[in-house]
């Protein structure tokens, strides 16, 4: 069973991943970070040491979770002696087998969410997908995350990248276009909170109805008079204006295939 | 006061607010729709009378509401007598204006919100944004919508204009982008559900932070590995392919600049 963590890496993951194994009754043996700032503050919050000295990670937890940057995991990897520590990371484009040469006990935790450091999410409802090694280290694997979330998912490498891909559709590019929709308000003279509704309500559809069946407005209908009128404001946002055209299109090419 | 209504047009919008107004306790004298089907089964559930012929609507109804699509609506009103009849239009993208023609007593109705016919859904928390001809005008279509609505606002045009535009970003688009998702994920055989409680949340962090605030995701940090992994899975799909370019591109863009 795992009982002691350490948290290799202190940005949005490693603080909400922190925080909620911290929660869960989990020891938070050492947090490491690069950054001194990042690793006291997180540090503090997990009432556990810290450090910015690779060569001073703590190996003597039960776990250690990788939640660094892809680029930054390999490079960190290779200035540890794992062994035959148990080791995971957290990325969803990475595959398990990044993992393989560092020990002979690795897998992947990956939570399907958003996180931000300030913003306290219960990890409940998050998805947690996990993949190991061997049985036993899935077991174990499974055991943790079912500490934190009603829903533990086993996920192949595979699986998990489309997943991180599907992710940055549905929030990355979605958390763009509410950010596209606020400049669009504000300039003239219109409060965002109006949008709020309607961005809620959005998302609350397609709970129930599958995002084909809940598609409206005029790019599904090809209504090329109001497609136009939105054309001629965005005249002065070139850049806006070729999303505006690029994804209209997509959306009336997805709908103009019957029953699809 | 506004008593009695006649409703012309029986597609989404029309079917919702007309429910609205029929659960308020209003009178629906009468739904008009070129289409028998949708004009049977709507004047059914507010249970009134219908017509599909243009010469037979009901003009003896307090408030005519037009909820047709924007090209068919000049038609329908260069074949009707209202004279002094109060009539609204719903639309987002057409200004008060192409009303003025047709009677002295004339304002816009715009429920800000994605309707679909099956879906109920309550007016309470939708912001109803309206514009009138006169004062007195402008003071029954606040009541009206004061019945439906705990957000009543009043809008200009021009105003409206960039609400729907910001509509069609933060509901179509981020819709459409709910479908890509899920297209990605089915492709690798996973279910879409595990992606809904990311959606829910892209959706709640926005109503406490700036979208700016919340963005997440590799295009932000323009992290190139990860961007051309995807870039990669999307090779079959170039359409898919170029989409992911471009609002990364946006997403980089919009955050490389400081304090913005």
């Amino acid at each position: 069973m795992i009982q002691t963590i350490t948290i290799i890496g202190a940005g949005n993951l490693a603080t909400r991943l922190g925080t909620a194994l911290y929660q869960a009754g989990l020891q938070i043996m050492q947090v490491y970070s690069r950054t001194e700032a990042s690793a006291v503050a997180l540090a503090k919050q997990l009432n556990c040491d810290f450090t910015v000295e690779i060569n001073k990670i703590c190996l003597d937890a039960d776990l250690l979770i990788f939640a660094v940057k892809d680029d930054a995991l390999e490079g960190l990897l290779g200035q540890l002696a794992c062994n035959e520590k148990l080791i995971v990371h957290t990325a969803g484009s990475l595959p398990m087998s990044v993992l393989a040469g560092h020990s002979c006990n690795y897998g992947v935790f990956y939570p399907l969410q958003t996180f931000s450091k300030q913003r306290e999410i219960s990890f409940k409802s998050i998805p947690i997908c996990i993949e190991a090694s061997s049985p036993e280290t899935l077991a174990k694997l499974k055991a943790l995350a079912s500490l934190l979330s009603n829903q533990v998912e086993e996920i192949n490498s595979a699986q998990r990248q489309s997943l991180h891909l599907a992710a940055v559709f549905t929030c990355n590019f979605v958390n763009h276009f509410y950010y596209l929709g606020q400049q669009v308000v504000e300039e003239s003279g219109v409060d965002f909170n109006l949008l709020k509704p309607l961005i809620v309500e959005t998302a609350a559809k397609v709970m129930e109805v599958l995002p084909f069946d809940a598609q409206t407005g005029p790019a599904k209908r090809f209504d090329e008079a109001i497609i136009n009128k939105h054309l001629k404001i965005l005249e002065q946002q070139p850049e806006l204006q070729e999303i505006y055209s690029f994804v209209s299109k997509s959306i009336f090419e997805a709908h103009k295939i019957p029953n699809k």
